[in-house]
């Protein structure tokens, strides 16, 4: 791989950030307002009124409470400008909701302190590159909240949010939609919204953080070194998702992931107090994590940094900070309730919440002391930057091998021939299930690409994913490169979003049987939809499953991801064909692959190629001339070896017929209308397709006239054999059915 | 409702069992070998030799932990007998795993001893009929182990599972599947083996208890008491889905609930320390269980008796019985390891097992004395239920109106002239989301459907589900119907089915917005395999809901249900269309229903009906005649109202244009060939439809010459109007579409 110096590097990564979806602009116009200076002014506002909160707190008594006469003053900046930080970072919440009137305050208004705390004091980070690889990580995992996020991206000098973005919140091409999305705001980790998937996603950034350090660091040179920051609030604890997440965390000793749990006790139904009523301390603590209580969240400055300092003097666990806030802090008629949560605050309200803060500015204005005083995130995150650049140019002199392949993680860039690595297979190749073709596949890619890691939800020995080369990436392993996730296919689709989005070139892939993606499609959609390039390895992918029964066996799940967007699903038939899926999923970086394998032996096909794979359906042999055949017949996967055998008979009785393998209905779409038409004539309607799945969707491959066998009912509890015939998976299924068509 | 006597209850319950899927019989010759003497022999095999565990155990010291020494004996047959049962058990397990060489011995071989005390000892049912109403509910959620179930079902005497059944295990057309289904076989409550979802049922069923207990016990007759037992496994303990569950189960004090944790350190993947080392009982105490431990679960009788007591007494909060077990137990070579987990133990690992555990006998032999043993639990259980009957007949006496709905409750069948309950609309009626017409529907239910009740994962205000005449169902406040399921879709789906599976009459709802329907996807398909009826109130149905962005827009949702088996899909469009939804959804009773509806606000449009969305796709409006329109204009929910603007423009421009509401193309598919010929006569081939949502699978109802308008991508955070604009769902587009057909 060419070498390239460091700036270039991040060069590359800041280029990245150059897709917009709606067309609107990526770089807006430099603001030049922001002054050098660090000294802060005195602040106009008086101190706000404390809220009293009305209910009762019954914490575990052992957990460590930071209360303010306890911590050391850790900040010298007047508390006064702080306070005026946080109230500016409120007032642009609410003045965008209110301007869009739609979305969430009651999170920022509540979240302000320490939001401002982070960004403003603790994180690493450079806004005029907001991809510098050794960034500390930012995830709000209640993502509804996301004005708090970009009021601060606003602030710290993003030129993702501009005082305009902030002004067209929530409109049609803007860089502030309703919940954050990386695709569309430089400055945002991952996209949030769905609650649970956040703080997943944190785990996986913190995973690959302890990974890529175990693997490149060396004792003269820590080159890999952030933390990972994450709000969550109670519907994210709720959601099981995150629950799983968080004991692999903990199971994993994610030292450097501390999250903030937003403990306000208002959910959108009214007080948590009526569906959540559990000790969430006790529960962490079970988990395996360091827990912290900061009672008072609104204004206790202090107490956060306190938590924050100790969250990470804790090496080997993860940390929740669990800091009581009021939602919608403020708000004098609607702090501490839900109608707070999800609705413009009004008019009347907003300014009475001006009066009560002490605000006597116009919508979205900043007061120049608090644009001076964060002023300095700038030429301070340049400094950052620069650094690491001087050091990373060190590293890479000492050890130019692990520079390499690191810089091959952080930029994306493939090996040089990588694909060379991938297996072939001849018809005379030994007939194979492709879930294990799948993981000669992984195996082969392992030695290729620094970056592929991952591994199954228990399944490791069904799915066959153990890369055989590596031990288990564990708590005192972090370097290795098997991933043991336990029975939690939600919480491992979303942390390998975050291993995906951590750098552009670590490649994860994770695995269960097709069928339960099922519990893990939430996840999978916000791959899609984040252009997360993960790889979903999916065996057991039909009846041909056997014995398990219909609980196990996938009917309507491929017709489902066909009707995903920005997903490709992959449904190889042999060898070749599991190699070429594997091609195209390491090659589409920005959108994630669903390969659907099989667990029955299926043998090696004439005709079957890498080539025709990546075109998404092609023919793999064809007795026909003119592009006329008789007749059509198309499979996937498993069947198009029934399709193959069909096609012989077919052959043998004088028909001209042209057998397609379908492997990927995405890829096809994507081919110019002259190839679609020479695998599928138009005039060529006697058309038969087989796939032991539902026949849902196939009429746009058949056409009307055209015949698809396939299951439309859940399967049943036998072996393979007897339910490919007794549901009619068979050759003779076909040729009867093309037989009505000649 | 016209009063039947109990009897007659009964045996209506009885012939629900009688729906063979693949043709199997449902009631198989009646075996007579039972000896009604409940003397035990002897046992003569010896005691088998404990096996060692090789790990170290820590257990949070404050548990309460249940040892031999310290308990009373608590049960007077002989230790020897009971051993000779347990044994029975694994052996029966062992063999029909051996004959089908398929299968899970592991678990049934560990768990016996704790089956055994269940169903010898503790539960109270009737063999000969599985759905007598007040029957304790027993869950396997690890279903894998179902071998377990099977042996418990045949030895207490169920006609579901005789000799031939077990010898048939994992075959086609048998009632023993790989996995426990419902519908294949009485004496199994729920469908189980996708993990997680077991435990969440068995919530369901302990909630419909306390429920229906508070409803209908009066202090002189308690008509309705049992317990739920369920059996959790590692993997039902790391799923998110079990969490969520588990959480809510504390939340609502359900102290009826006892879960056994089989506790064996063993998952598919190996040793449980690799992805599994959190401390369980620090999270069960933190989510308001009582939590026993037992240490020795592989002989320890009567500490497994103990801990069932101790868990009876604690009332107000579900009990978690850790029970440490040895997976595989009695295998001299496999047990303790991931080998014995999913596979058969061989030949010569049987063997080497039955001169382990001293087993002289013959595959599927069943001891006399443990057949004698065993064969009291015929006449006991018609005892039970005879007492039952005579409990309910003086009940029925004494409160003839609770009687009769309780009845209802337990029969499924549905007081007479609920539909006139239905609100009605007309043109003239004011426009309205369809989710707030969906509310008057349910509250309009409530009062005539005496089993309705449900609830929301925490937007109850925004999915429109409370019944306004109703409280919240709340530990303290059991009779109530709004059930507040916190941000926990996939458990509050799963604990759906157990509501439903409980009594034919009991009908669960339970909403969220339409595109999280990816997080409780596994729990919406179980719902269709095991005949669950649940309604799923899904609001927020497309880019309709505006700002909150692609995170929350469903695209691909639509189709992806329709592609599944046995659920109903419906996408009403006004407030006659939500009333027939309804409809349909309460008469499906057997099958589930997703009701996808409209955050925005939708015109009454004329031509809507019933009776038209009872055929799942009807004509709203034509102005053709003889069948021949020059286009048909097909759309559903809130496009339905774009299709008939341009319906009406175009008829301005003197075409004859036909528009028609596809509501459910299931509920289409199951209509006559002459009706949809009516509907969609194959001659026009000029068709074009409208859905705010991926065209994927629309090819079936346009056929190819037709066009399909929709959303082939993610949506955007934007006001809705101008996202429907700027994605073309417009009339001008259907026009323009339209034109280029004629």
């Amino acid at each position: 791989m060419a070498s390239s110096s460091s700036l270039t590097l991040s060069q590359a990564m800041l280029s990245r950030a150059a897709t917009p979806r709606h067309g609107s602009e990526t770089t807006s116009s430099s603001r030049s307002s922001f002054l050098p200076s660090l000294s802060g002014l005195k602040s106009t506002c008086t101190t706000m009124s404390p809220i009293s909160r009305c209910r009762s707190i019954t914490p575990a008594t052992r957990l460590p409470i930071i209360a303010s006469a306890a911590v050391e003053r850790l900040d010298k900046t007047d508390t006064a400008l702080i306070d005026k930080s946080v109230n500016t970072i409120r007032f642009l919440a609410i003045d965008a909701v209110e301007k869009a009137n739609s979305g969430h305050p009651g999170l920022p208004m509540g979240c302000a302190p320490m939001g401002h705390v982070l960004y403003d004091e603790i994180m690493r980070y450079n806004p005029k590159n907001p991809y510098w690889f050794n960034r500390d990580r930012f995830v709000l995992s209640a993502g509804h909240g996301c004005m708090l996020q970009y009021a601060l991206l606003h602030l710290a000098g993003y030129d993702s949010v501009k005082e305009e973005d902030l002004k067209s919140f929530r409109q049609w091409g803007s860089k502030t939609p309703g919940h954050p999305e990386n695709f569309e705001t430089p400055g945002v980790e991952v996209t949030t919204g769905p609650l649970g998937q956040g703080i997943a996603n944190a785990v996986g950034l913190a995973l690959a953080e302890k990974h890529l350090a175990a693997r490149y660091n060396k004792p003269d040179a820590e080159i890999v070194d952030h933390y990972t920051y994450v709000i969550i609030g109670d519907g994210c604890q709720m959601e099981g998702i995150s629950n799983e997440a968080c004991s692999l965390a903990g199971h994993w000793g994610l030292g450097k992931l501390i999250a903030f749990y937003d403990d306000n006790h208002i959910s959108i139904d009214g007080d948590t107090e009526i569906a959540f009523t559990e000790s969430v301390d006790s529960r962490f603590e079970g988990l395996g994590w360091h827990v912290i209580w900061v009672k008072n969240g609104n204004t206790g400055y202090d107490e956060i940094r306190a938590a924050i300092k100790e969250a990470k003097a804790v090496k080997d666990k993860p940390t929740l900070i669990k800091v009581t806030t009021t939602i919608g802090f403020g708000s004098p008629n609607k702090a501490n309730s839900y109608s707070v949560h999800g609705s413009a605050l009004g008019a009347k309200e907003v300014e009475a919440t001006r009066k009560n803060l002490g605000w006597p500015h116009e919508p979205f204005h900043v007061p120049e002391d608090v644009k001076n005083h964060w002023s300095r995130h700038v030429p301070e995150g340049a400094s950052f930057e620069a650094e690491w650049n001087t050091k990373f140019a060190e590293y890479e002199k000492r050890y130019p091998e692990e520079a390499a392949e690191l810089k091959s993680i952080i930029t994306g860039e493939l090996p040089a021939g990588w694909e060379k690595a991938l297996p072939t297979y001849t018809p005379e190749s030994h007939a194979d299930a492709t879930r294990n073709l799948s993981q000669q596949n992984l195996n082969a890619l392992a030695k290729v690409l620094p970056g592929l890691l991952g591994g199954s939800a228990d399944l490791a020995s069904s799915n066959m994913t153990l890369l055989k080369m590596f031990g288990d990436f564990q708590k005192n392993t972090p370097e290795e490169r098997n991933i043991r996730f336990g029975v939690r296919e939600h919480g491992m689709g979303a942390i390998c979003n975050g291993i995906a989005l951590h750098s552009p070139g670590i490649i994860p892939y994770c695995a269960t049987f097709f069928v339960f993606t099922d519990y893990m499609r939430a996840a999978m959609r916000i791959s899609a939809l984040s252009e997360a390039g993960v790889i979903y390895v999916m065996t057991h992918d039909s009846i041909g499953l056997g014995e398990d029964g219909p609980t196990h066996q996938p009917i309507e799940h491929l017709a489902s991801f066909r009707a995903m967007p920005n997903i490709l699903m992959l449904r190889p038939a042999d060898g070749n064909e599991t190699a070429a899926s594997y091609k195209v999923a390491v090659l589409n970086r920005q959108r994630p692959s669903v390969i659907a394998l099989s667990r029955q032996k299926l043998a090696q096909l004439p005709g079957t190629s890498i080539e025709g794979v990546e075109k998404g359906g092609y023919i793999i042999s064809d007795n026909s001339s003119n592009n006329k055949p008789d007749v059509i017949l198309i499979g996937t996967g498993s069947e198009l070896e029934i399709a193959a055998k069909a096609g012989d008979q077919l052959r043998n009785e004088g028909k001209k017929v042209r057998v397609v393998s379908f492997v990927s209905w995405e890829l096809f779409d994507e081919q110019s209308d002259e190839y679609k038409e020479s695998v599928l004539p138009a005039a060529v309607t006697a058309r038969v397709s087989i796939e032991a799945a539902t026949t849902f969707g196939w009429e746009k491959i058949v056409g009307s006239k055209g015949k698809s066998i396939g299951i439309d009912r859940f399967g049943a509890s036998a072996p393979a054999g007897k339910i490919y015939k007794e549901f009619g998976i068979t050759a003779e299924a076909i040729i009867a059915a093309a037989k009505e068509l000649f």
